[in-house]
């Protein structure tokens, strides 16, 4: 904007030029847009908000209704509320790299399926040339990071963890608790390195994360879904505890894998995630799913 | 409303009185309400509009901004749209019964672990005391509903099966797509049914229901998460096929199962579903869950 203007007052989006809608939610109510803003690249991200209790006197006496259907005891209407009352969230990012654009841009998924052969010949070969860092947390174990957001720890070099709030998780209601059970031993990539041998690492998690959740939140076992993920986003052993009801992000059945059928298939088979048949989900642009292709396994 | 008013632009909600919040999601931006209309319990219904692409360019020019935030390339704004712009749904029901307000109350739900010997001594007894009626699956087999809907239908006594598009999917997009094949045979409850006898129907369903999904609706199986559920809403056999990255309800790791280990598994342990310890949500009105806490297992 130009010098001596209020930031405060002027609309800068009123010069965005829109090229392309990146991806939306109709469930969500938002929609992630690429254009220019003054000449420069830009993603502007809009996003209604929720509707809040404390406004809802106010919100029924200021504003205008329009009957759309009526049938019955049914009926429905268009309202039309103050604004002031009825904002949307706009987030801008400006100026925008190629990597925001194709951060935001809907990214297709491909289901894959990788048998214990396909794990040894075209996944491990392509963690390992990779090696994704784990150093942050290496951190966590060592206590040179996040320490103070740590809810449980147990110190036990071999069944040991360390439990703590995932990112994504305010914690300022449990509504949609997520904590992260971190184990100490370094050397469990993921569910594909787990033997009989590891049931007491699993079930030490198992049960002194539930304890610990009880304790600090009070949420019963009763009230969790504990899971590990396949693919996980990084190689070092650790698993998901979410509230029961909240729809986390990768707690559906094409990631998830609840601790309690983990534990339960080690039980009957020491190789269970040796020799089993996996199935995972891919984005288009994860170099892991080029690897299947090339190998003709999609 | 008062005779000879118009019904167009009354406002009737701004004589709503609110009695409590029965629900609501951050999430979705949606409330239900339950208070009084005109001294008549009503429930009402409140959901913001999807963002559309068609409005974009009069939103960005017409509404007005205030920044909330900069840092770096990153700003946040609260934006207030023309109301016009911005419409909120509202669903009134009116005059409410309690059936109505029950409905509408958030339900909690809560993780049972079914053990082989828990169905037999709990679950079983209580499906067959309630003999749900699946007289409308009966009817779709039969072609005395629905048959206009049929996507795809394999006549075989044995491994046949019906496919046609689940009801919560109105089938304009693809994106949100879900089909449901329903079992020929009439004996098989659920999952705790199956041995390695019903391997060919259940790869029937599996091969078949992904070529007619493919010459359809050009869904390739890699897009696809194909599952049952464990309970099942109904207990006549019937397998779920959803568009992977939709995140369809029910499809979460502590309900569903994917087909392809279901199949994995009988071809391991023919009676695996017989054995094996289930885990599943129950939602606190449910008179199953009632049956496992009185059995002293929650």
């Amino acid at each position: 904007g130009g010098v001596g203007n209020d930031p405060e007052s002027e609309n800068i989006l009123s010069e965005f030029k829109t090229s392309s809608v990146l991806s939306d939610s109709a469930r969500e109510k938002n929609i992630f847009i690429h254009g220019k803003l003054a000449d420069r690249e830009a993603v502007v991200i809009l996003e209604k908000t929720p509707i809040r209790e404390d406004s809802l006197d106010e919100l029924f006496m200021g504003s205008k209704l329009s009957l759309e259907m009526r049938n019955d005891i049914y009926s429905t209407y268009r309202l039309q509320a103050p604004p002031q009352l009825n904002e949307i969230k706009a987030t801008v990012v400006c100026p925008a790299t190629e990597k925001h654009v194709k951060k935001y841009q809907r990214q297709e998924s491909f289901l894959v399926e990788e048998t214990g052969e396909d794990y040894q010949s075209i996944t491990l070969p392509y963690i390992q040339k990779q090696s994704f860092s784990v150093q942050w947390v290496h951190n966590i174990l060592e206590k040179k990071a996040e320490a103070e957001k740590i809810v449980y720890e147990d110190p036990e070099p071999e069944v040991g963890f360390v439990l703590l709030p995932d990112f994504k998780w305010d914690q300022k209601q449990v509504d949609d608790l997520y904590l992260i059970a971190i184990a100490r031993q370094r050397d469990i990539r993921s569910l594909r390195d787990l033997t009989a041998e590891h049931l007491p690492l699993l079930q030490n998690i198992f049960q002194r994360g539930k304890e610990a959740i009880l304790q600090r939140y009070k949420l019963p076992a009763s009230k969790l879904r504990v899971y590990l993920h396949y693919q996980p986003s990084y190689y070092h052993l650790h698993v998901h505890f979410t509230k029961l009801g909240y729809e986390a992000p990768g707690c559906g059945v094409e990631r998830a894998h609840l601790l309690a059928d983990v534990i339960q298939n080690l039980q009957s088979d020491s190789r269970f995630y040796k020799s089993r048949t996996l199935y995972f989900p891919l984005r288009a642009d994860d170099g892991l799913l080029g690897r299947f292709r090339e190998a003709g396994r999609l």
